[in-house]
């Protein structure tokens, strides 16, 4: 813990940014993508195996591992770094996503959710200051304030008493945090489904609480892309430019690209590692379904180029056989494919912005996927 | 394909033996143990970790890839090796044994055996030649012939029908062999159940017709570990010294132990990655299981002098973490750990017979087990 939180906006290129957030356990290029390690463990992936992917910041579950195997047994065995043996900077989120919708059986309340845990029935509470309880007894670098998220679409007054919900928990989140010890980070983040003065009222009121940066929460739940980019479009200028903005949930490569162009710092999504046990593998043409019959007999890989060997050393053939033969080394070398996908993507898009040229290298891009994997002659 | 297969006796410490099969695809220090990688991989571990453990030679099941993918399409995306990636040798089995216990539905006779495919239904013809031809195609580096295999205990008349009908399928596949590249071995399997006049005239006959190597077939199928040792212990004096001896299937880390004391060569055994998938960690000090509810605060690594990072830098209570999670990473991370403890424990051997000390290592070895894996105070 020698090194405060800290982010420094290197360079933009139009909306688009380039920074670092330093923290206790290393250094963060932004735009970063973080991977989801649900219960301590990005699913079928060593923590050295994460690392090569160019990973810099894993995410982690709060709501999980608070159920299992427990914050507290996790703090005395030394933290949640030290438990899944993964030295560099853990972002947790709040559990609060969680609780909505994995929990059949949950209470909202002003002063806290009650929910019925999904593994044993047990009924667990679940505050703002127990969140940061939470995070704190597992030894996140950045931790989230608990927030109540909806599924879009949903009534007005309904966002509007979330939003404020999660404003009154953002203050007591801050309260609570700032009797942790220093070097570790907290988020506030901004609700208000798709309605843009709500979105405004929230960002605004969380300025004025102060963090050391900024979410934007309840998207992807549903809502059209559009919906979500112009949300972003909106926000991003009325943040502060020396905070890191945090894109919660987001999201296909695509969604990458245009919520950096707007302004985006951080993303986590499960879609890289989840489709990748589905057989999904994404690729710089584009996704390609590895369950596919036409794929049986070729002896191509993912991607030649690739500096991921799961994308360059084995044939599409072999990936097809292990996923119809419901093999696990088919969903390890798949999710190493997407996640060095991902990564390589966030790394192309840095370069791109430190060098002027994002809008080049999304139009290229995008070129790219549009151009499809077919079979070539 | 430079150099033809072929086997050297390097030292003696007893019946102990210490040698060196060569292959087209690299050389196999004896005694070995070859993990099975049944559907072209080893459950769980991508073809560098399985080289890391320090495995030489893997097994690898025809009866499920001449089902899926098939032997052709294998074939023509280049064979076996390059198929997985494992560019070090293999040895397939002949499917004989799969056909007898996956296989709803099968007809023996003597020209072939007529099976019911366990993933499609289609009726599928095994013969001797077909068994040497799928071998061929996959490219294997050591073959073995197609037998029949009973389960213990079995009627004498049975035993003796069986064991002449795999002498006869060993005449056939051996003619079919020589048709078949040089560079590539032939293994004949010694039938004959727990009788051991059944077992003496099936070894006789197949050293008259001739192979590579001597495999003892047909035990590890529910007999007492006695009476396996004992066929062991009485064929392998009347069993060529230059050619290697393969007792299949077997075993525990001391059946091995123990079937090496009386002069066999290489093993095949799905135990260590099986019992890895259920938890459970083969050690120095004996099995531990992993879902076990004591290990949850245990902050010992499985065997912190271990030169595998999966038994030393992972907490006993992560890994009962992942096991009861049902994540992945548990069955990875055990597989690793079994891997390099059964080959740790052939190189230990070796090493010992090598020093002629085996004597020593077997004491030793069985008193560690024996201790048990107690928390230290």
């Amino acid at each position: 813990m020698t090194e405060p939180f800290s982010f420094r906006l290197l360079t933009t290129d139009g909306t688009a940014r380039h920074g670092e957030i330093s923290t206790p356990r290393g250094t963060i290029a932004t735009p970063a993508f973080m991977p989801v390690g649900t219960q301590a463990t990005v699913k079928g992936l060593a923590p050295d195996a994460v690392r090569a992917s160019g990973t810099e910041i894993v995410l982690a579950n709060t709501y999980h591992l608070m159920l299992r195997p427990g914050a507290e047994r996790i703090a005395a065995l030394g933290g949640l770094h030290s438990f899944m043996n993964w030295p560099h900077a853990i972002l947790t989120d709040s559990g609060g996503f969680q609780v909505m919708s994995l929990s059949a059986l949950r209470r909202v309340e002003d002063e806290a959710v009650t929910f019925r845990s999904h593994l044993d029935g047990a009924m667990v509470e679940l505050s703002p200051e127990r969140a940061i309880e939470v995070q704190h007894l597992l030894g996140s670098d950045v931790a989230m304030q608990l927030d109540e998220c909806l599924e879009l679409p949903a009534p007005r007054h309904e966002l509007v008493r979330a939003m404020r919900r999660s404003l009154a928990w953002a203050e007591r989140s801050k309260r609570c945090f700032e009797k942790v010890p220093q070097g570790r980070a907290l988020f506030g983040i901004i609700q208000g489904g798709d309605d843009m003065r709500l979105r405004m009222e929230s960002a605004q009121a969380l300025i004025d609480i102060g963090f050391h940066g900024y979410a934007v929460g309840g998207l992807a739940v549903g809502e059209p892309q559009e919906v979500m980019l112009r949300t972003v479009e909106e926000l991003a200028p009325v943040l502060p430019a020396a905070q890191p903005r945090y894109l919660m949930g987001v999201g296909t490569p695509q969604d990458l690209v245009e919520a950096v162009a707007r302004g985006i710092d951080m993303f986590d999504c499960v879609m890289p590692t989840r489709n990748a046990r589905h057989g999904l593998a994404f690729t710089r043409f584009g996704p390609v379904n590895l369950k596919n019959a036409r794929h049986a007999d070729d002896p191509r890989p993912i991607d030649g180029q690739s500096s991921c060997p799961a994308a360059r050393d084995y044939s599409r053939a072999y990936l097809h056989h292990l996923m119809k033969a419901n093999e696990m080394l088919g969903a390890i070398l798949l999710t190493s494919v997407n996640l060095a996908y991902y990564q390589e993507l966030m790394a192309g898009i840095r370069s791109a912005i430190l060098a002027g040229m994002f809008e080049d290298f999304r139009a290229a891009t995008a070129e790219a996927w549009e151009r499809g994997d077919a079979r070539s002659s």
